[in-house]
């Protein structure tokens, strides 16, 4: 399981590879995200490569000797964290391939290849295409970056937390989006380790409850069905590890609405002007949809995860 | 003409009335905006009422006695002044009207209206909008609020420059886009009273070069014809005491296509999510375009003014 030592490590790894996002206070706003309490926003929509996945990619391509950077690096993603790896093989100047479902969408498409990755669609779900990339690492030696399944991903998440608790150490609260998991693994590692009493707060749309369900079973899960549309949010079943530092260190994990994630993405955009894709307005989405209920004066930091065009109006 | 003193006063109204928008270093990046120099970008497009022009709205706001702010705001524009003047009225709780020429954007029209702003179309262009404003001002006594022209706003504006050199007092250039000047004057204002070796430099499309064609002029010019269509950048004029203080601090203006400025927001959101409108890219495409060429290793805070969705593939 990894540690705050990890998280720290990734960080000194990853430094001059990504960007130290801001943090902005969610104040003043003609609507505020929850009346009463002391909201900021961490802007992690303005990362490399669009979303907080570049961390982790970076974190896990600083570990492959020389050998294997000449044999590139090959993954499965409809979503940021494809866009992730591809920006990452990139700038470091190596090959990369991103197998990709079919109904990927064509501007996330269009992102991976224009960052020179070779890109591959396979199968309707990312279960078909991730057996496509395994195979491709398999036959050509390329190094597999798992989504959230990997140590050294969770830690290149985690080091998100580093920056939040850096900028504002008074934080009582943090709302992290759940996908498949790994980003609020690594957050809750370092979280937990540098301020034990921090109450940290997974948010999963209603239709992939992944993690939810796996807490409430104490044990990991696999979904039946997954019936969000949002890509990104849409992980059948979390990794052990991750579940393990969750189940340790995560107070609660909310559950909101499809609708009530496009709502708060529109609202990012209209009160703030964030363009937040539909994970990256999760954490919003729980305090406007009330599924988590902050105290008067808690000082709660939403991580806004991703960027996304979605929910703007031309 | 405006002091420092005049840019802090207003800095302390508006504090709890305005974001303290972040600045973020813009690298690394896959594309620099300038090879070699170091660039911050202040976010300003994170304003209230998405743009700088909510800090000189709230500025001569709060300069209204009781009976004034009875009667209301009114304004002519068809742009981010327009919405921030609304958004400024709507906060206090005062009525406000904002007239705005015929071939507004649905886009700012709707959000002047959702701020419960009386929304008014008159004329095509917007010397023919503001007649009215000023006719609506003397027929009901409300408080006229000038885009530009009104030292009040532009104290409000220079209050980015505390900023600015708080956050970075090493900053050695700032890029500032041109409308009307109300933006750089007060900038200029603060930024050269902080820092009298700072380097401030305009930009402005090659369709409106008011202040470059005044500077050139050693007096204020009225343009004969305005080719931009980016109508926040399009004033014909600017007003005396604005070009004094320009005249004055501000170094250089360079001048900008409009294509320069489309292709710099499409550059803002491909490589760092952000949305910013044509105007907030101006300073941007300064330096993507080549009009601002700095030297090596030259510290740069290009403000990027305003947001937009304009540029965003969906």
């Amino acid at each position: 399981m990894i540690t705050l030592d990890d998280v720290r490590a990734a960080a000194a790894q990853i430094a001059p590879l990504v960007r130290r996002t801001p943090s902005m206070a969610a104040e003043p706003a003609q609507l505020p995200l929850a009346a009463g309490a002391r909201v900021s926003l961490k802007l992690e929509c303005l990362q490399v490569s669009g979303s907080f996945k570049a961390r982790g990619a970076f974190s896990r391509l600083t570990l492959l000797g020389p050998d294997a950077r000449q044999r590139g690096l090959v993954t499965a993603s409809g979503g940021n964290h494809g866009i992730a790896v591809a920006y990452a093989a990139h700038a470091a100047g190596l090959a990369a391939t991103v197998v990709v479902p079919t109904g990927v969408h064509s501007d996330k498409a269009a992102r991976i290849r224009a960052y020179g990755a070779t890109l591959i669609l396979e199968g309707a779900v990312w279960d078909e295409a991730n057996a496509r990339a395994r195979a491709i690492a398999e036959e050509t030696g390329a190094a597999y970056v798992h989504p959230f399944a990997d140590p050294a991903v969770a830690a290149g998440q985690g080091t998100i937390a580093l920056e939040v608790l850096a900028d504002d150490p008074e934080i009582d609260t943090l709302l992290v989006a759940i996908g498949g998991g790994g980003l609020i693994a690594g957050v809750a590692a370092a979280a937990a380790a540098l301020k034990p009493d921090i109450r940290i707060v997974g948010v999963e749309p209603t239709g992939a409850p992944t993690l939810h369900d796996s807490l409430a079973a104490g044990e990991v899960v696999t979904l039946a069905s997954v019936t969000t549309r949002v890509p990104t949010l849409a992980a059948r079943r979390t990794e052990r590890t991750n579940f393990e530092l969750i189940r340790r260190h995560v107070r609660d994990v909310v559950l909101v609405e499809d609708e009530d994630l496009a709502h708060a993405a529109r609202h990012l955009w209209a009160e703030y002007g964030i363009a937040a894709d539909l994970s990256g307005a999760a954490s919003a989405a729980a305090l406007l949809a009330g599924a988590y209920r902050p105290k008067p004066g808690e000082r709660i930091c939403a991580i806004v995860c991703g960027a996304g065009a979605d929910a703007l109006a031309s």
